[in-house]
C-alpha cells in the first residue's frame, strides 16, 4: 500500500510533534496532585479523534477519571474494531535519575535507535503506542483507505486499577460492540525480531501495614524487648519465598497452568541472550524460581515482588528509633487460571497467620486484574500476522508477556471479543522506570503497520 | 538543707519559663537544614551558665559543633566535679503524631505527673536533665553553697555519636581534670522509685544499600527473573536473627557478658510490671531473645534493631516497579566488653557474605561507642545514694540501662574518672518519640537533689 509509506513521509514531523506535545502533559492517574492534568489530557484525546476522523467523540464521566470515546462507522454490516489505550502514565519518580525532565520530551540518538527515541514518561507506556492508533486512523481517513468500522475507548486509570472501565464496559456492551479489540500497550522483541503478544500475566497488589507498639521508641531502652515492627515486616515477607524462591502462600500455585515440554520449548526458541540481558541491567547473575528460565520466570510463572517499603527515620543521619509502623506494597503477578481475587485473599489470610505476637496487621488490596491468552488461531491473530509480514517483512513471533492489562480478560467476559496485542516498544524502552523512551522508527512502524492490520482483518472476516 | 527548697520554690517559675525558651530551639543536630538553631543554642548556654556563677565560660570550636565549656573553682585543693549533658535533640518525626509542635512546649497534665509535664522535643534529652544542672549551680552560688570545684562540658552531637566531643576530649585532659563526672542523660524507675543507672549499653549505628539492577523496572516485565532489591533486603535482614531472636552474626556474643545467677536474681527485684508494660505500649505481647526477661532483654543482652527502611515506591496509590535500590539504618545495642568497632566490623563482613548473586551491597558506618558499668561502691555512687536519701528519703536502686552514652566509657580511658548516671525522666517521657515530655516534678527534683551530691561527694572526699 503505497499510499502508506507517502502518506507517513509527508506527515512524519507533525505525527512526532504532536506526541510530544500530548507527553508535556503529567497525566499521573496515582497522584492525585495531578487531577486537572489527567482530565485535561482527556480533552487534547477528544479534539485529536476528532480531528483523525471520528464522527462521534465524546467524554464520558465515570466515578474516577473520564473515558474518552469515539467511532467511525462506514457501514454497519462491516466488521468493527474496537481500539483500546490509556491515557494516564505511571508516576515519574525517582525524578533525580532522569537524564531529562519526564515531562519535557526530548529526541536523543540511542544504539537501539539510531532514528532518534522520544524521551518521557509515557512516551512508550501509552501516549505513544496509543496515538499510533490515532494517527493510522487519520491516515485511513485522509487517503480514503478505512475498510470497517472503528471504536476508541481511551482512559486514564490503567496505572491504577481501571476501575472506573470495568464499570463502563459492564455498563456500555452494546455501545462497545465490536468483532475485535486492538490494543498497543506492550512490547516486542527485538526491531528486527516482530512478535505479537499472546499472552498476559494477572495481577494482585496489596499494601500491608504493620503495628507494633503505639508510638515511636528509644531503641535502647525499647531495643530488643518489644517486637519491632520493621524487623517483623523484614522477616514476614522474607518468608513469601522458601529456598527455591518457591511463593510459600499456601494454594497459591493451585491453579497455576502447567506448560507441555512442548510449548517451553517453542517458548525457548525466542532469541534471547542472558549475557546481553545481565549486562543491560548491570547485573552479575539473574535470579528466580528455581527449575525455570529467565524468560519463563517472566512470562508463565507467577511472582511475588515488594514495589515499596518505607518505616521509621529514614532521613539524614541517624535516629536511634524503633517504629510503631512499618509499611510496604506488594504485588503478586498471575498467570491463566489464577484468580486475582482468590489469590488476594489467599495472601491477605496468609500474611495475618504468620504474624507475631506483640504486632497488628492490616492488609489493603489496592487493584487487580486476570491474566489472558490469545490463541494464534484466532482471526484477530491472522490479521495482525499478516501486517506484520508486510510492514517488517517477517512472520512474527508469539509471545507470552510478564506484563498486566487487567482489563483485557473483562474485555473477553463482557464484550465476548478477543484482543489482539499490537505492541511496538521495547524492553530496553524503561517503561516505569527513569528515562522511558519510545523509538521513532517504532512510532512510525506502528502507525504503518495498523492499517495492515484493518485491511487483512477485513478480509480475512468477508472469508470466514 | 532548708535553702534549697526555699530558693527552689522562690524561683521555681524562672527556673521552668528558662528552660521553656531553651526548648523552643530546634537544636537538630542530626539535619544540616538546622545547623543555625543548633549553633545558636550553644550561645543560649553559654549565657546561661554564665549567669549561674561560671567564671570561665568559652564556646569551644571543633571540626563539628561548638561545646560550651565552663568552671568554677572555689579552690584547687577541693574536689572537682565534671558535669556532661547535650544541647542538641533528636529529629521530631513523625511529626504529624505530636499533640503539640515540638518546639512549641507546654505544659499538660497527665496521669503520671499532675504537677504538669513539659511537652518538647528534647524536654527530658537532653536539654530539661542538663538544665537542672545550670539552675542546681546557681542556688548553690546564689546561696553560698557550693562546696567544691565544677566543671561544665556541654555538646551539640550527642544524638549523632559525639565525634566531636571524643576530639575535644582527647586534646583537653588537663582542662577537663576532674574527680567525678556527673551526668542527667538517663531515666529513674519511677517517681516513688528512685534509682542510679549503673550500665549503659554500646552502640553500633550503621546503614546498608542494596543495588539490584541498574535502573527501576517494570515488575511486570522483569518480576521473577531478577533480583528484587526490597526482597533481598527483607531476607538479609531476617536472617540477621534465628528462631529463638538470638543475632546470628558470627562471633557476636563472644565478648558478652554474662551475669550470674544472684546478679540476675538482683536485677530480677526491681519492680516492674509486665501488665502494665504492655499496656502503656499497647501490644498483647512481648518479644524478645528467649531465656530473658524484658528487663535482661533491654539493658544486660545485646540486640539489633531496623531503624529506618525505604526503597522503592512509597507515595499514594501503587505503582509496579522493582526499585534498584533499598536501603536501611541498623543499630546494635551493645553490652559491657563488647568493642563496637569489631561489631561493626563483624555486621559488614557477615552482611556482605550474605548477599545473594544480582545485587551488590555497600555498608556505610554511621557511629558506635562503647558500653560501661559504673561500681556501685565508687565514692560517686555513695554520695548520689546519700543525696537521693534525702530529697527522696529512699535507698536509690542501682538499675542497668538499654540506653547508650557512647561517650562515658571515653571519659573514662581518658580522663580517668567515674562517671555517676543521675537521671530523673521516666520511661513514659517518650524520649526520641512524638510527644516528649518532662515532668515538672523530676525537674525540680533534679534541681533540689543535684546540691546534695556535690555536698556528699565533698564530705566523703575529704574521709577518704
Amino acid at each position: 500500500m503505497q499510499h502508506i509509506h507517502t502518506y507517513i513521509q509527508e506527515h512524519k514531523d507533525r505525527f512526532i510533534n504532536e506526541l510530544l506535545e500530548l507527553l508535556k502533559i503529567p497525566s499521573i492517574s496515582a497522584d492525585s496532585a495531578y487531577e486537572k492534568d489527567v482530565i485535561k489530557t482527556a480533552d487534547v484525546i477528544k479534539k485529536s479523534l476528532e480531528a483523525a476522523g471520528c464522527d462521534a467523540v465524546e467524554i464520558c464521566l465515570t466515578p474516577g477519571y473520564p473515558i474518552v470515546y469515539g467511532e467511525k462507522i462506514v457501514d454497519p454490516s462491516l466488521p468493527t474494531v474496537l481500539v483500546y489505550g490509556h491515557y494516564d502514565v505511571q508516576p515519574p519518580d525517582p525524578i533525580d535519575l532522569w537524564d531529562s525532565p519526564p515531562f519535557e520530551p526530548v529526541i536523543k540518538k540511542t544504539e537501539i535507535h539510531p532514528e532518534g527515541a522520544i524521551f518521557a514518561r509515557g512516551s512508550c507506556d501509552d501516549k505513544g503506542q496509543m496515538y499510533m492508533h490515532v494517527k493510522a486512523l487519520e491516515l485511513m481517513t485522509e487517503t480514503d483507505q478505512l475498510p470497517c468500522n472503528v471504536k476508541f475507548m481511551i482512559e486514564g486509570e490503567e496505572e491504577v486499577g481501571s476501575k472506573s472501565l470495568s464499570w463502563f464496559v459492564e455498563n456500555n456492551q452494546e455501545k462497545l460492540a465490536n468483532d475485535v479489540i486492538l490494543i498497543s500497550d506492550t512490547g516486542m522483541i527485538a526491531k528486527d525480531v516482530p512478535s505479537i503478544t499472546t499472552g498476559l500475566r494477572g495481577l494482585s497488589y496489596v499494601e500491608v501495614e504493620v503495628t507494633g507498639p503505639n508510638r515511636d521508641l528509644h531503641s535502647g531502652l525499647y531495643g530488643g524487648a518489644v517486637a519491632n515492627p520493621i524487623n517483623v515486616l523484614t522477616k514476614m515477607i522474607a518468608s513469601l519465598h522458601d529456598e527455591n524462591n518457591h511463593i510459600t502462600i499456601p494454594g497459591f500455585y493451585d491453579k497455576v497452568e502447567n506448560l507441555s515440554d512442548s510449548e517451553r520449548e517453542q517458548m525457548a526458541k525466542a532469541p534471547f541472550s542472558l549475557e546481553a540481558y545481565k549486562k543491560a541491567l548491570d547485573i552479575n547473575a539473574v535470579y528466580g524460581e528455581k527449575g525455570y528460565s529467565t524468560n519463563e520466570r517472566n512470562s508463565i510463572r507467577p511472582t511475588l515482588d515488594v514495589n515499596g517499603i518505607w518505616g521509621g527515620y529514614t532521613g539524614e543521619g541517624a535516629k536511634t528509633v524503633i517504629a510503631s509502623k512499618a509499611y510496604a506494597k506488594i504485588s503478586m503477578r498471575l498467570v491463566p487460571n489464577q484468580d486475582w481475587e482468590e489469590i488476594t485473599t489467599l495472601f491477605k489470610n496468609h500474611f495475618e497467620s504468620i504474624a507475631p505476637d506483640g504486632v497488628t496487621i492490616k492488609v489493603t488490596p489496592h487493584h487487580g486484574g486476570q491474566g489472558y491468552v490469545t490463541p494464534i488461531d484466532s482471526l484477530g491473530y491472522q490479521a495482525a500476522s499478516s501486517a506484520y509480514q508486510d510492514s517488517f517483512g517477517k512472520t512474527p513471533i508469539p509471545q507470552r508477556s510478564g506484563g498486566s492489562i487487567p482489563i483485557v480478560s473483562l474485555f473477553e467476559k463482557e464484550l465476548k471479543s478477543k484482543t489482539i496485542l499490537m505492541g511496538f516498544g521495547l524492553d530496553s524502552d524503561a517503561i516505569h522506570s527513569p528515562n522511558e523512551h519510545f523509538g521513532v522508527w517504532n512510532y512510525l512502524k506502528g502507525i504503518e503497520t495498523i492499517p495492515l492490520f484493518y485491511k487483512y482483518f477485513t478480509e480475512l472476516s468477508k472469508n470466514k
